[in-house]
């Protein structure tokens, strides 16, 4: 099997939540919104070894959030500015043996062993797959003083989630022309995509969300207990009770 | 003032829910779906009148959530096949005094007096005026064999919501042109831009998410449990205490 490595984007600055801290050491359901994925990676049969980048200053209390008896080979490093920065600095301590690269946002506390094992699975197939949804709003695009200029089709349209896996190469060919060439972007398949090759769709989850506002951190929660409780809207079997 | 009348999609088919019966009678927080707009619509000192438009056979269960003693005129009429053609249908039922339309699905059970009252205003102004969030997720366009094809730059990219408000004869003739020219549209905003008309986009909030999947019956339960609370998330002043 090849050796996949886990990359965690953990430098979150937490500015549109308002913390003042970085938003993977805000506890969700009573546990750090870190160590979520954390327990994912550690569980996934088909990751060798998890790296978490994380703002400079925040490696000891990612150390705390690992906590002893991590079951797997795990390094926690510094990165950079901007979320691209980081992944970029990530990729500097990969184990030796890496041949894929999962990336994932440890904002996404949701994320499933199944939704990882697809995407992993797909990669390795094709070299490189995303989770994503099919966008469900009617998207406009404003042109000048706020006036709508015109509805995107929708159709083919897909909105990019975290797991994204590589092959190791790509990756790192991607993120050294992306700091060449002075390319920005907003995730990691982005810059794989520019440098032409080609990334697979794998349909991931609505609820696999990012928590990225004080919204989002009450949708992550009532997800969790929902997920706990297996309710019905993961499991698709029992119904909210009909109006009578 | 002028006569602003609210339609409300009220049709759905609850198809992604697996109800067998129209979500908008689904209960949230022991209440249905519909209730929520309807409340918000009577209590809106800038609605006159309101038309809810359902599935036919679904006019009576509407008016049970209708209940008596509602503070305002209020019609309930039949729709169509899809979306489009229920509004369609509701511009005949309109009040003669209406100048202006508001039109607002029943699936947004969180939209507040504030965000309403921001649209109407705005298409006071202006002649036409939507509800929309920018987009924040990282958007794809998928080609052949479910292969990025690639990356939309999501500057000036927004996810349209409702309340969505006209002019009324700006609205009436966009469906009657979508009716003679075939015109198939995914909100109606999309058709007052087809037939030329400005459409002024207002803020609107990331909690009025449109209540479609079971993953969606979770997170609008959570928020609606939030703002009961008064919550931070709604209010920006408490915070969820700090990672120590």
């Amino acid at each position: 099997m090849p050796f996949v490595t886990a990359l965690v984007a953990a430098a979150g600055k937490g500015r549109r939540l308002g913390l003042g801290y970085n938003k993977v050491f805000l506890h969700l359901k009573g546990r750090p919104l870190l160590s979520y994925s954390l327990e994912v990676l550690e569980k996934s049969p088909l990751v060798q070894a998890v790296i978490v980048v994380t703002a400079p200053g925040d490696v000891a209390k990612c150390w705390d959030v690992i906590g002893r008896g991590y079951a797997k080979s795990i390094r926690v490093v510094e990165g950079g500015e901007e979320r691209q920065d980081s992944v970029s600095q990530g990729l500097k301590a990969l184990p030796a043996e890496t041949e894929f690269v999962a990336v994932h946002d440890a904002a996404r506390p949701l994320v499933t062993q199944e939704l990882l094992a697809a995407v992993v699975e797909a990669a390795l197939e094709t070299g490189a797959a995303i989770a994503a949804v099919p966008v469900q709003d009617t998207i406009k695009r404003s042109g000048t003083a706020g006036i709508v200029e015109g509805t995107v089709d929708r159709e083919g349209l897909w909105a990019a989630q975290t797991p994204q896996v590589f092959r190791r190469d790509w990756l790192e060919e991607a993120h050294s022309r992306a700091m060449l060439e002075g390319w920005r972007a907003t995730d990691d398949a982005s810059l794989v995509e520019r440098c032409g090759y080609p990334v697979r769709i794998v349909k991931g989850d609505y609820g696999n969300i990012k928590v990225t506002t004080p919204v989002d951190v009450i949708l992550a929660t009532a997800l969790l207990e929902a997920r706990k409780r297996q309710d019905w809207a993961f499991l698709g079997e029992r119904r909210p009770g009909p109006y009578a």
